[in-house]
């Protein structure tokens, strides 16, 4: 007999799920039922398609029913919603949204890859017309519809994640004068909330009325089809329409139902053969939980690598191979205004909230190439890493250019147990187009190799208000001149070592500049004249992120 | 006793040992050599000066005379050449190439940073005006001087390697017409021959004359102060400049005049910690001789990461501090005429003539970001693996956008010991701009796997005239229409389920499509039907790399 696998769910790791099994066993019968009209969508290019930067939307299909069925034999029921999972006699009850026919179909095994639905909180006025939320094509299209009926001059994003950001640009690229509202004090709060500074001035100088640490109390309508948004503080803000990007959360209503097992993040729990309780059933996608791969916490592959991952992953544990899920690592980067934001393995927030490592932190700010190329933009760059042993633990990168490059080698040197010397001694490449002598990788890792050598020790930025230290800034009377800590005194690099005698010897001395490298050598210098000193990492910049 | 280290050469590397020197020890005395009037100089930009592209020559030095002094109390003595190293009194003897006094200068370390001199072969007429290298600022001054007063409407570049191919784009931009020639019968040899092919159709489609596999035979005198370049076939090349960038070698002079040992690559040996036969004496940058991480072949740091690298090695060496060099591992990226080529670890030619590895070959050509999104480009890459257990030992690729990027990571997975497998399973950035959910590097772990695993085996493109084997093309019909291998024959994809009755069972079939992914499924679904069947790694597109 031929096996029988259902699949529900036809979006990443479903169609992921579906091929690959297809590769493994030519013979076995495979059905992905979908909700939609549409399989294999590319989810993160809906932003892209609202702000028609992407113009034919049959390109976010990278299959269809059609080509799935003639290249990999696979039998796809679109407009098709699973109602329930008869797990005794392994079956389950399907409906046919359009014919409202039903059927149940039997399985030898079940893939459940339902996905994930956006929150959509209680608020007043969430049902009224022109307020949406963006998860499928479908909300594209009724968005667009909208904009193309109400023809309205402003809209209002509210929550400053990854999709409220690409909503809010892409809207901007059609004309629209949009705000912004946030809960947390932060935008884009998958990053520490000094590192999402460089986010905050790009969105701000593209004109966006940005209000910050302020939820929504509720919509009226207003006039011409339009809205107002009310915040918790009292502010209105009129607006043709609202796109919430509050979050999503996974899709478990059948495994529910079914009495399978829930894990803490509200996914269905599985093993890392993306078996859940069941032992015929599999999960996958946003609807399956993970844990992470540094934090070790119950978690969802959100992004669409990993989930398509669990779906290859599911395929060889029902074909009997043994591979294994390694969990997620926390890879994420996105573009907004021009300015591109990565970040892999834990943030400094997870970091507190798991208590599980003591780690040290440092910053930089490095040139995307060498400074004597025209064209060298900075790369805001924090690196998160055990005392003990150098081990990464997490990285951020924010700037406009090669910041995801970055990323992508400290996320493979976490992935490998990899340490900051790793990243030292990283023989990257250069040309001056696109890198450095020392790549930003490398002085990452040597900036936390020297503080983790005790070459460099480092102050914390949040200890700044530390009366009994000295704060010294060792850039130029000038660059001082210009901007400065308030209470920091000036020493320029050039004039330390003639001034040194007038330093007192008593007090510690945290050193900053401009962007970290004076201070390093400047702290050098006062650490062999036996002064007690420490860098203040990433200097005047980081600052800024700091305490803007 | 203040420590008194003496650095021969004011380049990346010595520039670098001197400032890591400052950084571990405030009151040794350090003091700088150079021959030239510049210190500190980032060699990599010269082409690009030449080229009128970094127009603030200031731009290209780092640290200045001055600045070493100011900041680091470094003592930089420029346009004096060090004459030779008296071992037996640890002093070097010295000369101001301006004044020529003369001077002898005592050391408790010495730091040979003299770096390479260019290749200049002693061809008929190769000191006639008009012929150059290019290795220092001098040289482009030289070069610079030569075109404003001539004014050719043509140049000649002698050598298709890094540097030839980065002064004929720049000279390409100043608008001369341009010739190449090259002894090797292809571009860019630090790439496998296939992997340089979009290079040179890049080089072609800029009207750039090509001569391969001919080397020079001389140069004579031609009109207005022009030349005439002869090559071994009796071709003549009426240029107004010509450029001979045929490679470096390590300047030794000193350190065979000393005695110091020599290794096998001609540069001066070290130990892991850049120390030389003489425990006083250290070596450093293009100098010295290291090891190839991969191959373990004795080779030379020609990078400056890698240099400058070594120089703050030698630093802590000298320091009393155990740091060690891991050797090189190859990493090498240039752009030329809108194409980038990286490259890390092994080629296939080095891996041919070590012979110490039983390697496999896989090629892929994926987009630098995801297909929907306008714009995207393909990457060509080779990825080279351990048969054993999946070890990477090379991959390069090559491309208009995002090659160095996937280089890099491949690079932090060679220095950790990474196999393909880890590639397969890497949780890299994915924006629509920037990155596809399955990255070009996940799915060279997952090309490389499905081979190793026995899931996909793979033919070799070498063996393509085997006249046992059926070559089965699997493209639409129109596309096999437009081009195709000669011999093979077409079965689309979507009939092959249907078509299979016809096929011979007895003869084993090379399955080849657009870029290697149609194959692959095709031979999935060919062998589990009882076929001998091998994918041809790369597709049409890797076929025009090998047989163009």
């Amino acid at each position: 007999m031929n096996r029988r696998v259902l699949i529900v769910g036809g979006m990443a790791a479903g169609a992921s799920c579906a091929a690959r099994l297809r590769r493994l066993d030519d013979r076995a019968e495979i059905v992905i039922f979908e909700r939609q009209p549409w399989v294999s969508v590319a989810s993160c290019g809906l932003p892209y398609l609202a702000g028609g930067v992407i113009r034919d939307e049959a390109r976010l299909s990278v299959e269809t029913p059609r080509s799935l069925r003639e290249r990999f034999n696979i039998d796809v029921r679109t407009e098709t919603e699973v109602v329930s999972i008869e797990r005794d006699r392994r079956a389950v009850r399907v409906r046919n949204l359009r014919t409202r026919r039903r059927a149940e179909e039997r399985y030898d095994a079940l893939v459940l890859a339902t996905g994930a639905i956006p929150v959509r909180p209680q608020w007043p006025g969430i049902d009224l017309p022109g307020v949406f939320c963006i998860r499928t094509l479908g909300d594209v299209h009724s968005l667009s519809t909208w904009i193309d009926s109400i023809k309205p001059d402003r809209a209002t994003v509210i929550g400053a994640g990854l999709v409220g950001l690409e909503m809010l640009e892409n809207l901007a690229a059609r004309g629209l004068r949009m705000s912004l509202i946030e809960k947390m004090p932060q935008v884009a709060p998958v990053l520490d909330r000094e590192m999402a500074e460089p986010l905050l001035r790009a969105i701000e100088a593209n004109r966006v009325d940005v209000t910050l640490g302020e939820g929504v109390a509720g919509f009226d309508a207003g006039d011409n089809g339009g809205l107002i948004v009310r915040t918790w503080g009292g502010r209105t803000i009129r607006t043709g329409a609202a796109i919430v990007a509050v979050g999503v959360k996974a899709d478990t209503a059948l495994a529910k139902a079914a009495g399978l097992e829930i894990g803490q993040s509200g996914a269905v729990r599985v093993d890392t053969s993306m078996r859940t309780s069941d032992p015929n059933i599999w999960a996958v996608g946003d609807a399956a939980e993970a844990a992470h791969t540094v934090t070790g916490e119950p978690c969802v592959a959100s992004q669409a690598g990993p989930a398509s991952r669990q779906g290859r992953i599911a395929a060889d544990s029902i074909c009997g191979r043994a591979s294994t899920f390694r969990g997620v690592q926390g890879t994420v980067a996105f573009r907004c205004f021009g300015v591109t934001a990565a970040v892999t393995g834990a943030t400094e927030a997870a970091l507190r909230h798991t208590e599980a490592e003591d780690f040290e932190v440092v910053y930089l700010h490095p040139d995307h190439h060498a400074a004597y190329y025209p064209g060298a933009t900075p790369i805001s760059m924090k690196i998160l890493f055990s005392r003990e042993d150098g081990l990464i633990l997490g990285a951020q990168a924010v700037g406009e250019s090669g910041a995801e490059r970055r990323i992508d080698v400290i996320a493979l040197a976490i992935q490998k147990g990899g340490t900051v010397f790793d990243l030292e001694e990283a023989e990257l490449c250069y040309a001056p187009q696109f890198g450095s002598a020392r790549d930003a990788v490398n002085l990452a890792g040597m900036v936390a190799a020297n503080a983790l050598r005790g070459d460099m020790p480092v102050a914390h930025w949040s200890d700044l208000r530390n009366p009994c230290v000295l704060i010294m800034d060792v850039r130029d009377a000038d660059e001082f001149a210009a901007d400065h800590i308030e209470g920091s005194i000036n020493v320029p690099l050039s004039e330390l070592r003639n001034r040194m005698p007038d330093l007192p010897a008593c007090r510690e001395i945290w050193v900053t500049c401009g962007i970290g490298q004076r201070a390093y050598y400047a702290v050098r210098m006062l650490m062999q004249n036996g002064f007690q000193a420490r860098v203040l990492p990433g200097g005047y910049r980081t600052y800024c992120g700091w305490y803007s």
